[in-house]
């Protein structure tokens, strides 16, 4: 707010932070608020544009994201699509001209949260190596789908990139000193690598070509990394809420039934059931509610404040002392 | 036909079947007819019942598929998604009560062919364990997306499967006695394997966990095993349709920049270039061509006799020796 974002955006910005942190999403919760913040300063990002509609028809809309927070933009745009998907089943919305929407979950869950299937998609900078190639011209793409069931707890919530993982894994592995597994990255001429040192870039899902990585490679090259250019981040999103009462009236039965069948089938590693999508999150939720709060780590704290200081503003209170958890 | 399908029914699955073998996604093609024969012969499968719509809004529709072929189900409701989306943008449909459709690219490909983003998925038999399952609850359940670019040749064709990869790979490292690579196939424990010998089921996308096999498990595990039950398989597919001009008149130019900048990329191995979604077909396809038709072996054409003098057809006549693409 002390840099003209109008204070319901704000609010926005500061639920979708907290929400990844909360789900143990880290890269896309309050330590990344320190970039956002430097794209706003720079102009890169504007608070205080009106994202509007381009283009509709009953089912669909095309929507200009006018360069605000990714947020904002993000509920803007399911917003329309679940009023859509209200009256005619579905409602489909893309834009363009957004900044980093952050967790894909936030707006699945949107739709989500009224009944309906959620879908929420992004592209993001190139750092993904096509199949058998040297340079990087995808981006990981994240996507959520989230799909709800009878018994609320039991609901698909998949999110995912189409690259084999995010750099936040990778990042896991540097700090373990471990070897990365085979598919995760390649080096800065695409080989791949399960070097930590040298790994450069993401292998899109599945990694090489024999471990099926082909299957990626539907999205675009032309993306800038959001958070190094004084241009606009200019990121495009799609996003869908889809009624499934308005075809099977049964849906939500089913999806309990499916999900109930998953975590009875007997786990390989008896100490491990089953997954199902949404379940790392869902332990995460967990231990925050039972931690009383979320746990950021001393050198977060610090940045933290040092941020409330430049920005002139209350910087936020640790209840106790705290860690980053593994 | 003599089976007593319509002619116009039998035309449709006899071009379901050339399609996939001119893609060269031989498992989908004409050595699955003794199977689908099988299923019509004992009332699995009913061609003379009909599709019917059983909700439907502006933007989207619910089908019975009236236990019909597959690809008979499946062109009935990709040609409700395009007259709607020709109208709103999108139309979504899904159905019930439908057989084994064959290649998803078939129907995702009528949408592309009028100029529109095409989706196709369905669910299949379980045969893929989730992540850390002892037994299968997920079928591969394939899913094609086909959108379409300025250049016809250079459009996107995703056709795969959630498992890692189909039987139809497997089978091919069998041929060749070759030991599976890691992530592709569990034991009857559940427990990776890269023993041909000892491969039973399929691993969901990405293999393991630590390949990110975890991205999988949103599909269902009631499926029947298709064509060994004499109960009606009664799959459930769902379509959509996407007119990309009603969101940005640009989509096919940026499409068209999309893949020749993937096309562009150097190759790590120099002998291969970059593929992009669709490749591995569009070759086959050429080598069709130039060959003046598809190849099949002799032990298949053998076949195709057997099961043209079960039926009291003419059988298929072969151009000169014929042998199976490895």
């Amino acid at each position: 707010m002390s840099l003209g974002t109008e204070e319901k955006h704000a609010q926005t910005m500061a639920n979708t932070l907290a929400e990844a942190d909360y789900r143990g999403r880290y890269r896309h919760g309050l330590t990344s608020l320190e970039m956002i913040l430097e794209d706003v300063d720079i102009g890169a990002c504007r608070p205080d544009y009106k994202p509007k509609i381009l283009k509709e028809t009953p089912a669909i809309a095309w929507v200009d994201g006018a360069m605000n927070l990714g947020p904002v933009v993000g509920n803007f745009c399911m917003d329309i699509a679940i009023k859509k998907a209200k009256e005619v089943g579905i409602g489909w919305v893309t834009c363009k001209h957004s900044n980093d929407y952050g967790l894909s979950t936030c707006y699945a869950l949107r739709a989500y949260n009224v009944g309906f299937i959620g879908f929420a998609c992004s592209n993001s900078p190139a750092m993904v190596v096509p199949t058998r190639g040297k340079k990087p011209v995808l981006g990981p793409n994240p996507i959520c789908l989230a799909a709800p069931s009878k018994r609320e707890e039991e609901g698909v919530i998949m999110d995912m990139t189409t690259s084999t993982v995010d750099w936040a894994e990778i990042d896991q592995y540097k700090i373990k000193g471990q070897e990365l597994p085979k598919g995760w990255a390649a080096t800065k001429d695409g080989t791949e690598t399960t070097d930590i040192s040298q790994a450069t870039y993401l292998l899109p899902l599945g990694g090489t070509e024999d471990r099926s990585g082909y299957k990626g490679g539907k999205f675009g090259p032309y993306v800038k990394e959001t958070h190094s250019a004084r241009d606009p981040a200019n990121l495009c999103h799609t996003f869908f809420a889809l009624d499934p009462a308005k075809f099977n009236p049964a849906f939500k039965l089913h999806m309990q039934d499916l999900t109930a069948a998953l975590r009875s089938t007997d786990s390989v590693t008896p100490d491990t059931p089953v997954w199902i999508a949404g379940d790392p999150e869902r332990m995460h939720m967990k231990a925050v509610k039972e931690a009383g709060g979320i746990r950021y780590s001393k050198k977060n704290l610090q940045t933290f404040e040092e941020i409330a200081f430049k920005y002139g503003v209350t910087p936020l209170k640790a209840k106790d002392s705290c860690y980053f958890p593994s």
